[in-house]
């Protein structure tokens, strides 16, 4: 699997000799990731963003995996993996075909400079980055929704929240989003349990999205069609 | 002069059968938005967007010019006319060259949806909209620059300020970032008399974005020839 932490990991791993399992690496730095959230959500740290709290994970890594003699440049260079992760092979033709009629902006929980960063890196054509860090809570905190919708000048009706993942489409529901669900089946690799399908609350399900963009795109066309009154 | 509030004001008057100077009404809007905005700054108003400020100037001059019997669907898109200036005819072709080899952000005192519906509308290509929103400041304030390099993960020295006002960039040397300038010398139509020329303290005067764009990517090309120290 082409995945850029282990990728990375393991180029850097060579480089200097060093003998560490980067797949294991990479999938205890990620399983901090909601924990980590969850203790800036709760209060028991104060706002932090995802480079911080990436941060905070790896530093406890270097040290389990006994990973010594990174500077602080190759250190922050590592912290940064996750700005080069590589976009899924149907984001970059589907979303630019959205983007025609649509207004397209992230909402992550990633940072602005990480999602800026991964934008540029990957090519996928945002009108807008939007993010968490922006209304300094994490999802599947309201605030974060509807922060978005406002600053996009538009009501929560006028705004569809596509995503991967079921907790984030029923929190964005609760504020009043449409939502459309991409399936990304093999997102935490071949034995994924979760989030295999949509729930069947979402208004749209689809399998990708250029499969997203035949879909809202041919429900633009009919609506167009009907007339200014539907 | 093709200046968005007066085309389309004008557009709208004919229409309508209205007799308004739109020259005029987009004068005044124009000229209500510094103090709206110091209002703001001086705390006498709570935190407002560029929208809502524009709304309240609009709302006055309804009553001043007489313009009566538009509905609130009519009022709120003459309200949005902002969102739909015309850029300036090198600003596409410069902003797509710095693009391929810098971040490009905004840093404007419009509001984010102001931002993007104006870049959607011209084809400008930013990397990401950034806007005093954000710091819920207005320029020159300090807080709407360190926000702004903050939200892209930099240090202040590693932001250039891209402005036709000396005093938006003075403000940005204040808290550390380069800056250049891009002249406007029509920007308030031919009798401007402010910022015809740069400040002497900027690093890089330009005459436009496609200058600007040969200035900056010539500059790069000389530090990559000279190597990783310099």
């Amino acid at each position: 699997m082409d995945y850029t932490p282990i990728r990375e990991g393991e180029a850097y791993g060579q480089k200097k000799g060093l003998n560490v399992d980067w797949a294991a690496f990479a999938d205890a730095w990620r399983a901090g990731y909601a924990p980590a959230m969850n203790r800036v959500r709760t209060g028991e740290l104060p706002w932090k963003n995802i480079d911080a709290l990436h941060r905070l994970i790896l530093d406890d890594l270097l040290e389990r995996f006994n990973l010594t003699g990174l500077n602080e440049t190759e250190i922050d260079h590592l912290n940064r993996v996750w700005h080069r992760l590589e976009p899924w092979p149907d984001s970059v033709s589907g979303l630019a075909r959205l983007r025609q009629r649509f207004i397209l902006a992230t909402l992550s929980n990633g940072n602005v400079a990480l999602l800026v960063n991964m934008a540029k890196n990957a090519g996928l054509p945002w009108d807008c980055i939007l993010s968490a860090e922006l209304a300094k809570q994490y999802k599947p905190d309201p605030e974060v929704y509807l922060t978005a919708a406002d600053l996009l000048g538009l009501t929560p009706a006028q705004v569809m929240m596509v995503a991967a993942h079921n907790s984030d489409l029923q929190a964005a529901q609760r504020v009043g989003f449409k939502t459309a669900f991409v399936a990304r089946p093999q997102e935490h690799g071949p034995h994924q349990s979760a989030d295999l399908e949509a729930d069947p609350s979402v208004d749209v399900i689809s399998a990708d999205f250029n499969d997203l963009a035949d879909k809202l795109l041919f429900w633009l066309q009919v609506k167009v069609q009907a007339g200014p009154s539907n």
